[in-house]
């Protein structure tokens, strides 16, 4: 994969030419992706470039052998549909996660006050989490709903008078004002991402594996599926149906476990389920996430 | 529920005020829930009032009394979460399903030509269902999002040299012509919509069941939750996951199984569930679906 030539050209240090040393995130700036991708890579290791679809994020980790970070699932809206169908049609490796607190905040132009807010931007699913702050503090404001929170910070930076819904680093990447802070009815709002990579990640004692297997159209087929993790006592902390777009009303199970895949207990399992499964993908064992943001 | 005096009123039939016999559905006029809800109730006994939003429907059932319907599944893209989320926080049945072959056409107004078409309106889920024509017959228009297929085709009604993906129904309500029929990738575009009400349905043959329930934060609670339905024979046509919003990640399961909720097999596994979960919620037994649609 390494382009050796290329890392020795003149006035480039080795890492600027590495694609193992990229990373692909879903952007734009000042996005709450940005935010995981920067808790989890250190600045000073690697080059970062935003990308504008989940799609677009794949694509490059494919082609460019780079490290991607999309998010995966949030704590009220559920799992994002889009990274589980990607998992399963491009042949990539979960490396890693990262939980973030997801903390809404009001952003505005300087000398903005509250009252004179007459437009809110944001992405619907922060609108619809901050329902209970834009109707009690902001009730006569129209609300217009754009692709992502970055994107409503950007519009309400060229206008007097509106304001975004958007986390504080969509506030510093476009010269905003923290108006409000934590503005979302509910405390407990986290968003989970994951690190993809072609590569398995290196074997880490806190472990988790995902999957994605399919089962027969059968009474207990499921059960029979899940009976060698009950069995073999292994946690499992997520199961998601998805459906098998060329066949209507069939599925495809995304199961995350806890234990690394290669582990005895895992390994019996996952070889247990082969039998039972129409088909398994192992999508990687990575360690588990700490949890970031305030 | 029912207002007796009301019903006397000069110059109305009984069924004009009579609130069980108000259909509510998510509108706009056009939109294929419409399409769903005309082929599962007789326009010659019911009334129809089409709603804004997925919630004004559940609002309208509880307090009017009223049917409702509304989408719940797609073969493609998966589960209608506000639904399923609104299944749980309202206490409403089901009552039955309707099954719709979803049949996206390219609308727009007289005499336009397919090459004259500079911009096409739609749903975001449509204009990515139909990427493959959009690409290869129209790549030189761009592609505008809305919040229905109905709207479009309104937009579309508006504007010369603008075209919407909608169903035929969005033709007829907004004077459109057809330019091209059958215009998505997969052959296969199913919609589920469920009936909603504030009552039970009367005992059907083809019975199924749609429940709700928790399970322990523990190895195997999943396992020994469908463990019942397993040993009964008992065929889960679906299982769904959705986040509980005050827990991250603990999760809701939706399961649909064939049969009866009151027939033998069932109550008694229903039964053993309701030892194993932390909850159950019984949404209703319904008669399974025909496919409508052409």
């Amino acid at each position: 994969m390494q382009d050796k030539p290329l890392r020795k050209t003149k006035g480039r240090g080795p890492l600027a030419r590495d694609p193992e040393n990229l990373v692909a995130y879903l952007g734009p700036r000042g996005s709450y992706t940005e935010e995981a991708t920067f808790s989890y890579f250190s600045r000073a290791s690697y080059r970062f470039m935003d990308r504008p679809t989940i799609g677009h994020v794949f694509q490059t980790v494919r082609d460019l052998g780079s490290h991607g970070v999309v998010p995966v699932e949030n704590s009220i809206e559920g799992p994002v549909n889009q990274t589980l169908d990607l998992l399963w049609e491009y042949d990539l490796f979960i490396a890693g996660e990262v939980e973030l607190a997801i903390q809404h905040c009001l952003l505005a132009r300087e000398g903005t006050r509250l009252k004179s807010i007459g437009r809110v931007y944001s992405h619907p699913n922060a609108l619809g989490q901050c329902g209970r702050f834009l109707r009690t503090r902001l009730p006569g404001a129209s609300l217009h709903e754009v692709e992502s929170t970055s994107k409503a910070a950007m519009l309400a930076s060229r206008r007097h008078g509106s304001a975004a819904i958007a986390g504080h680093r969509a506030a510093r990447e476009y010269g905003l004002r923290i108006i409000a802070k934590r503005v979302q009815d509910h405390p407990n709002n986290y968003t989970r991402f994951i690190v993809l990579s072609r590569r398995e990640a290196p074997k880490s004692s806190s472990a988790k594996t995902s999957i994605i297997f399919g089962t027969a159209h059968l009474p207990g087929a499921l059960w029979r599926a899940l009976e060698p993790f009950a069995r073999g006592r292994i946690n499992l902390t997520k199961i998601e149906s998805r459906p098998i777009k060329s066949k209507p009303w069939e599925y495809a199970f995304y199961v995350d476990f806890e234990g690394h895949g290669e582990a005895q207990g895992p390994r019996e399992a996952l070889r247990r389920l082969g039998q039972q499964a129409t088909f398994v993908k192992l999508l990687g064992s990575y360690s588990r996430s700490s949890r970031y943001g305030s």
